[in-house]
């Protein structure tokens, strides 16, 4: 096969930072035994692995014990919603999959290896990943497009007995609740008593809505790029279907910025904007979680104008909700105690941990901790692990 | 799911040393890039990554430049042929796919991720690797039981555009290719004039039977658990079928033993035995490599008496003959000039820079190198990759 070299001229593109920490990647595997003669090489390799193998032959379990697998976790992509670039394949969503292995890594000691698929069918994705699951101690999903990523990981839950965690929908449905519990308290009142709106029927937008109606949120109306979703609203598919049974008591119709007035919460996770006029028709007190990346759907400094509480996406602002503040201690505790699946309630657990650290400091600016402050990844860890042994799906 | 905790006491077990050492596994995956604060986390993750993805996405070739991709292999194993083991399946096998793992990053500096696979069917073999293969700059296909091991590696050689090696067959091939050259140079014979008998039709008996035969080699004879093959024998399979047309030109039937007499090579590599009476019935200046490990068809001390040159796969006797002296500095070489694939003149190249290793030094008890001889892996690599751009299938 002939190929022809790139046209493009690395050494300019490495004048850019971005690209100059990318040259030749960002992650390597290392031993963590010493392999420096014949003995060692006996021992870690034949003749002395024959007794391991066997010995896990005889007592599956052992794997956990006498392999790397119960610290590695596989972060899954096929590469169609990365980021908000979108459908851009395997390749492409590499060096995404690399950072998401390098933070597992830096704030949890997770091993993690980026596998993006050349598949992007269902069936396929789920027949893949579950082949792979031997090789793996959990399953991070990453960048998968809505809808298929709800059946993927619905499919590989029923069917594996390692956490599977789908990170677009979890990840940040965990920092959005933590940071709106901070956020009512801090306005004195009870979640109870909000009435959301969010924008974005995507894997975020959905758990995020899930997660907030479990933890009993007064109402929530979500919206896509067709406005609020109601029920018995033409074309729904089934998520949004189930989604319109299980919100928006109020009945409303119509546009996002509509659906604002009024309303206590809005969370943006749709890419699109909202106006400041529909900022400002908002109930007094209110919360703004403006999460799109790297353009929030209303400007911090002007919702800020109207908004009791503000939080974006961005490390560049205050609040800055990322999901790195959840996964790498949920998949610690999880495997930490060789959880054989995450539940709701660990993912509660995470976000109440989080909200936590918090603590006493809360203020406008502060109702999410830093990425960086290293009181976060040992307490989410602490609180999912806890969470797995009182489920009952602990196996440590 | 209740999991009950295993009855076997890892206190006990870890009084194996091997235990001891494989406890918590033996790889990680680290970082190569800091990730310190926000503007290191805004370089290597969002918004940074977001335009190496964007790159990528317009050119593909970029993968190689600005993600780990072109420096890591997959180790894939479905457990069905495991070191003298068997078919232990994917969990038990990990222990040999992270040693193999090690190996590739201490000798060579590849990264290697094992993957250990929950199919054995060969249409989910090759599709589960297909779909893997744009995280991986090469696949290394471990410990995967004949004859599916051929067509899974052939089909998977013919679908990808990155190496796809099957190391049982030709790391084995390379480094008794290797050692045989140099046992013929010392003996003083072309390796045209010499008659070998090859037992195992397996992965690696068929693999060293076509290299051999690739290398001018006067007769091969081969034999199965049924003995000798040859043309219209019975129940042969297709990969059978065509090493009868291509080897025993004699016609000889019967045993391994019968057709030892008067033999001038024997290659064991069927966990059998042949007796000390057959090894004295070969040729004067006879070579034996009895490579069955743990025990190797025939004594070396018992061989040496009659035979001129012993090899075997263990440590612990002259004349190693190990895989590690061939995988590693294979796919370093193909990684370095971005090789589409691992073409035969490669293979035989990385064999003739093995022997040349060995030099002047050259002795009946020094016919390969030490795994531990830090020349080996350079001279390999230089080799495979100066090969890989006369044959045409470098990309650098």
């Amino acid at each position: 096969m002939a190929v022809t070299p790139s046209s493009i001229s690395l050494e300019s593109l490495d004048l850019d930072p971005a690209f100059a920490l990318h040259r030749g990647g960002k992650l390597e595997v290392r031993s963590t035994v010493p392999v420096r003669d014949a003995g060692d090489l006996s021992l870690a390799y034949t003749p002395g692995v024959a007794k391991v193998c066997t010995a896990i032959a005889e007592e599956p379990g052992l794997v956990n014990d006498y392999t790397w697998v119960s610290n590695v976790v596989a972060v899954v992509s096929d590469g169609t919603a990365v980021l908000g670039l979108g459908d851009i394949g395997p390749a492409a969503a590499m060096p995404v999959m690399e950072g998401k292995a390098l933070l597992f890594k830096q704030f949890a000691n997770v091993d993690a290896v980026p596998i993006c698929l050349d598949c992007t069918d269902v069936d396929a994705l789920v027949e893949t990943v579950a082949r792979l699951a031997p090789s793996f101690g959990g399953i991070n999903l990453e960048d998968i497009s809505a809808p298929r990523c709800f059946e993927v990981e619905d499919r590989l839950r029923e069917r594996l007995d390692i956490p599977v965690f789908h990170d677009d929908q979890h990840g940040t449905a965990i920092v959005a609740l933590a940071a709106l519990k901070n956020a009512a308290r801090l306005t004195g009142r009870p979640l109870g008593e909000l009435r959301a709106v969010v924008a974005g029927a995507g894997a975020s937008g959905v758990a995020v809505s899930r997660i907030l109606l479990g933890a009993g949120l007064g109402d929530i109306a979500v919206s896509d790029s067709r406005g609020i979703i109601y029920q018995g609203r033409a074309g729904l598919n089934p998520v949004k279907e189930a989604l319109a049974r299980d919100t928006n008591r109020a009945g409303l119709k119509g546009s996002t910025e509509e659906a604002l007035a009024g309303a206590d919460v809005f969370i943006g996770l749709s890419g699109s904007t909202v106006s400041e006029a529909a900022i400002a028709s908002m109930a007094p007190g209110a919360i703004v979680f403006a999460l799109s990346n790297p353009t929030p759907e209303v400007h911090p400094e002007i919702a800020r104008k109207h908004a009791a509480v503000v939080a974006t996406g961005r490390s560049d602002f205050p609040n800055q909700i990322n999901n790195v503040l959840a996964f790498p201690g949920v998949f610690r505790g999880a495997l930490d105690v060789r959880a054989t699946t995450i539940t709701e309630n660990m993912k509660v657990a995470a976000a109440e941990a989080l909200a936590a650290v918090v603590g006493d400091d809360l203020s406008a600016d502060y109702v999410i901790p830093s990425p960086f402050d290293e009181r976060v990844a040992p307490a989410v860890t602490a609180a999912v692990a806890a969470q797995a042994r009182a489920d009952g799906v602990a196996r440590l």
